[in-house]
């Protein structure tokens, strides 16, 4: 018996409808081809665990070629994970973390930010999901008074939980901004790809050369099975990264067989695969966008930056329109909803889409 | 484009020596053929995220299957993350855990059970990795008393870090002896398919009908690429149960496109795929004791139950080994070494390792 | 040596100015003499360490006496432990708790509720410091949807830190709502007794006869010298309180000489001191409003329904006021500041620096 | 009403026998005079909170008188608040400190350490209470490899829970061994006074002067009412001492009315009062421990360094003593008793309960 032979001719039957689409999330669709390649090449012999095998080495070069010379980068399980494990190192026992109010780590994780990072969370409302500088000014401070959980980190997504972007500008003015308070800048890159495809930039171009400190690198809303990895973009930052050796362990975001998570980030980022998957989402975001702008009875409540198109309907035209297509309420008391696309969402789908919709609103 | 085509023909070229073998231990194996296999037919189209998926169900049943009516299962990313998830499930706040010294969950896992589980551990010294009604005594006392952590749960591991096994009638002593005390019980079953397999009995013979409460179901050591469950053995126990989809996400061990963590499991649990491996690692294990009990200058530690092989031996002579074949000291003081066995080791594998050895303290 | 006797003639000199007063904080005044005489009192001789002595068991009957038959009172050190140790009380592991922004618990104790409490908080704005039923609505959502912290409490601040109150009305109205939604109530009560004092009500009538759950009474700003109690009110809920020791003892919160918080505890509340020492500090603040509102350049920015008057005034004045009586910022974007009086604040403290306010704005 | 009065003529009657003595522990006991004076010298005017208080300042004088120029010292509430806050003040997040298997932190304080803490603790069984250079290299490993909580501190208590003292030559060996290490040193000094009693020493000289990086500095058990003070000895560790306002604070162990707090440590500390009342402490246990030894029946399992005799009888007979004065089971299993003398302990308490020992085994 070896492993490293290919998937055999009696592959299983699926058990679910393979050609069903939804506009919920891009994490309902499966795993890029050239990730299950990737994962099969992998595959066979015998690696070492954590993190002492070819492909996470691989993996560093990929880091480097994207952050640049000494970028380091740490491979954890999930998006949550990573975030909380990032932030962490930044953070001294005792501080807190300015963020939008509508951020992932602020309403979707549970609490795990509070719970397993030990950090308090300083968040503030924001229309577009993005902070400025006068945004973190309304809690940045307090510093060097006991009572207040001390802000010492800004926690930005890029791009947003609403779709939106910032610029190289905008990010430039934030983190210096920040860094004059005294605080590091975490990155929340779930969407990181999709961000550099709408910027049509390197992913340094508004991470490290703005001087973002810490980034989550998302992987599995790319086309990842799974897999995300912490991304330390200063060489200078020795005692951060030495840190996160430690903490990805004690935060159980460690894998074994390290080599399949670092695999499918090294297939994803060490190709043109994510700027191409990205673009493509980002374009069919845009495709539905204009049909969108075209309909009476929707109305987009955000710009389309990227892959999500957020808008507004009658919720029993939203109701009709779901019998055919699954999204998602993003605020169940206004009628906003939210129409994600993926690297696998097709010209068709959303034409065909665009109709139900139509059909609903009509 | 379609996500489920079959891996396409220009397959990337391995990194690694795929013939490569050690006896390190059996996460450095990859993952067998039938698990990438289930992952490509797990793939295409879209399925809700989080376990809302037809192969999260399809796991539901076989659950059940292994467990009995009624047990219910929560995959999870890895062992740490199953071993404090399920013991957080058990516990109230203030809760303490008796366990073996040596138990994974005491020195392997950077204190993730104290700083994310906020849990104490009462670790009591056992020479063969197993606990004992006896042992548990040791710590079982101080309830109602504040100032002391409250043993709540007793953690086994079966098979245990050291190889060894328990036997129905151990555990339904120990298990007994626990609820009588009032404390819950725990199994780290990373790998509990080797014990199935030694002791030749269904899962729930020496789990759900002894009495425990809940077992970390592994699946990384016996061919998985990567994933766990915790399963509750118990219907009844249904503020265990709910306890357990918020416990599991605020522990970050919640994956978005879960189908691949379900997708994996069912086809090592729905099959007899992991028995199958098991019985040979462990049948490999049995090789490699046999040729080693007829070395000179070799002793081995422990008895070989499973698919470990602990031996002592000059510390020259291990250094000259592993010059050929990787493995790990178990305790350096003492020249104590572990030699694992895999679902991928053969029988070449093995002979050439004994003579390895042999060369080595000949 | 008897440790029985009278405190001794040749007393040490004070090392600060005993006369000196501020308007800074109910927190900047001494002990009330009767409660010194009740530490005395409790001296001398043998007590059980930990609560197991005469003096806490005498408070229970206060607890009683004050919350009706079957309340369980747990003296702790501060304010911060109390509202801590009793959210986790109320709390499962993933809980959250729905609060004003503005909460003390929320500003002003560094992350402790998320840090060693291990919970989330869900603020919410409020111009006044209250809560109603339909600003709890804002966050009392996402039940049963493991990403969001579940909302699982309730925190009303009684009298608030802005110094308004809470009507009998309102908290029924809040309690009905928050215990519908499956909510629990918690009440931070460091200034319970100005709000008794104010509403002119016993203190059952707005805690436990409105169906609030838990109470953190508190001691330190009346007049003790530290102490205040976590209060169950509900003798039903035996869950919460066979919970507390444990929770009280592990957030470090469990004094061994404890017949001295409970003495003070009983001096305050056992007798009327209580009453008289918060309708004084209550009284004084009337007058300094009365004051205030008589002044040009001065504008009282919140109603004065306790012991804090809260006004704008230019920071040139506010500056020139403080170099005769210190008092604090509340904001200090908006020049509004807080004044404070306590057991202890005259009439003429308050005419005093009524004047020097006047001179101030003059 | 001022509060600056002496205590009033009518003090309340004492709820309890002020006669009573027991050999339970040194927190039975309750407050000397002196330190009621402090109390009441302090009581009056107006004292900014939290510490910024003249009681408080004068504090740091004789933290710097005992400890050296430059120590300095953070009052808290108790002594498991000082020992966490001591302890996170010199860990890294993923730290680990090795203690003797009977130390207060490990078996006393209901997993505080781990749970707010965020610590892993690694014990090492030892007879004498004692931890030795070689008892610490048991656990003192694993540096670098992240699956091991890494060993970061040692936790030394002196005088130990077995009424046991290390001598400056013992210590001088552990914090050399630890320093060499990379290895922090803690004392939980809770009786610090009764070691430097019998070892006739300042306190420097085995804390300071040896290389203790911190220490737990008891009041409590010396005839405090309640207090103890964390101590950094090394003026040069500037982080650590930066660290522990905010670890105080978020630890709920900062009291307002901190001058109370203060000024019992400044009686205490700041006159020899601490030192003529653990020599009688000692002395009157070293009395006892001689009536004991003259005693058939009785054996002492200890020696008697400071103010606890350790000693095994029948069990009928520890029963009948304890019906004339309480005291504590040290091991139930083997018998073993535990009598503890505090500062207010007579001679004549001494020997009554000797010859009640004396009926009871007779």
């Amino acid at each position: 018996m070896s492993t490293n032979e290919p998937v055999p001719a009696d592959q299983p039957a699926p058990l679910h409808d393979t050609q069903r689409r939804t506009f919920a999330s891009d994490n309902y669709s499966g795993v890029h081809p050239d990730i299950l390649a990737a994962l099969a090449a992998a595959n066979g012999g015998h690696q070492s665990a954590y993190g002492a095998d070819e492909y996470t080495r691989a993996f560093g070069d990929v880091v480097e070629h994207h952050f640049g010379g000494g970028a380091v980068g740490f491979p954890v399980f999930n998006g949550t994970g990573a975030n909380v494990t990032a932030l962490q190192a930044l953070l001294p026992r005792w501080g807190a973390v300015i963020c939008a109010e509508g951020a992932h780590i602020n309403v979707d994780e549970n609490g795990a930010p509070e719970r397993v990072g030990g950090m308090k969370l300083l968040p503030v409302p924001t229309p577009d999901g993005k902070l400025t500088p006068e945004l973190i000014e309304r809690e940045a401070w307090g510093f060097g008074f006991e009572h207040r959980a001390q802000p010492a980190a800004v926690s930005l997504t890029q791009s947003t939980e609403l779709g939106t972007l910032y610029t190289v500008d905008e990010l430039t003015a934030i983190v210096d901004h920040a860094h004059a308070k005294g605080l590091k800048v975490h990155m929340d890159g779930a969407r990181l790809s999709n961000a550099a495809a709408a910027l049509d930039l390197p992913l340094r171009a508004f991470t490290r050369d703005v001087g973002v400190d810490i980034v989550s690198w998302g992987g599995t809303k790319n086309g990842m099975m799974l897999g995300e990895a912490v991304v330390v973009t200063d060489p200078g930052a020795t005692e951060i990264i030495d840190s996160l050796k430690y903490l990805r362990k004690m935060n159980m975001q460690l894998g074994s067989k390290m080599r399949f998570i670092s695999a499918q980030l090294t297939a994803l980022y060490g190709t043109d695969l994510w700027l191409r998957s990205a673009r493509h989402a980002n374009a069919m975001a845009a495709r539905l966008r204009a049909g969108v702008d075209a309909l009476e009875g929707v109305e987009a409540t955000q710009p389309t930056h990227v892959n999500a198109v957020f808008a507004k309907l009658d919720p029993a035209a939203a109701a009709a329109a779901r019998q055919e297509y699954l999204f998602y309420d993003w605020d169940e008391k206004t009628g906003e909803v939210r129409w994600m696309c993926s690297f696998d969402t097709t010209e068709e789908d959303v034409d065909a889409f665009l109709a139900a919709i139509q059909r609903a609103v009509g």
